[in-house]
């Protein structure tokens, strides 16, 4: 679970938000690729609140590793394929 | 700051443990080449408690992903280039 988003980590979002969006941007372009074309679907498929996936995408949560690599999993994707190429 | 291992986070980190451990050998590779022999000046450095990231290189912490990008600012290393060639 992504931790409430205080102000100290506000700031910290802030400070990276440019690598937050293109993780975000990356999620939403692999969760279609998959075959999921509205986020919450695939949010119910690995079993995460939609609203709280759906941060993801925006860039907007602090999420944790696990919670990430969950996600990866449920996408069929290594963490290498994720930061490959299409990162950007 | 990384969240309080619980039992329930414990069995997820057991489930991604060879993501963890790779991604802890990178951050000790990383941190070395950087020029920061022992793992306690790195975490001064960057200001963060050093047996907290002790955990982070031993593959042993749910970190949060501006905890991890903090670092990565202090190894000055791209996401990229973290999870590219040297990643296995």
């Amino acid at each position: 679970m992504a931790k409430k988003v205080t102000k100290k980590t506000q700031s910290s979002l802030e400070d990276f938000q440019e690598d937050m969006l293109k993780i975000g941007n990356r999620l939403r372009e692999l969760r279609k690729k998959a075959g999921f074309g509205a986020y919450d679907i695939f949010a119910y498929h690995i079993g995460m609140e939609r609203s709280q996936y759906g941060r993801y995408e925006r860039g907007q949560a602090n999420f944790e590793i696990v919670s990430f690599l969950k996600i990866l999993a449920g996408l069929q994707v290594s963490l290498k394929e994720f930061f490959a190429e299409g990162f950007n």
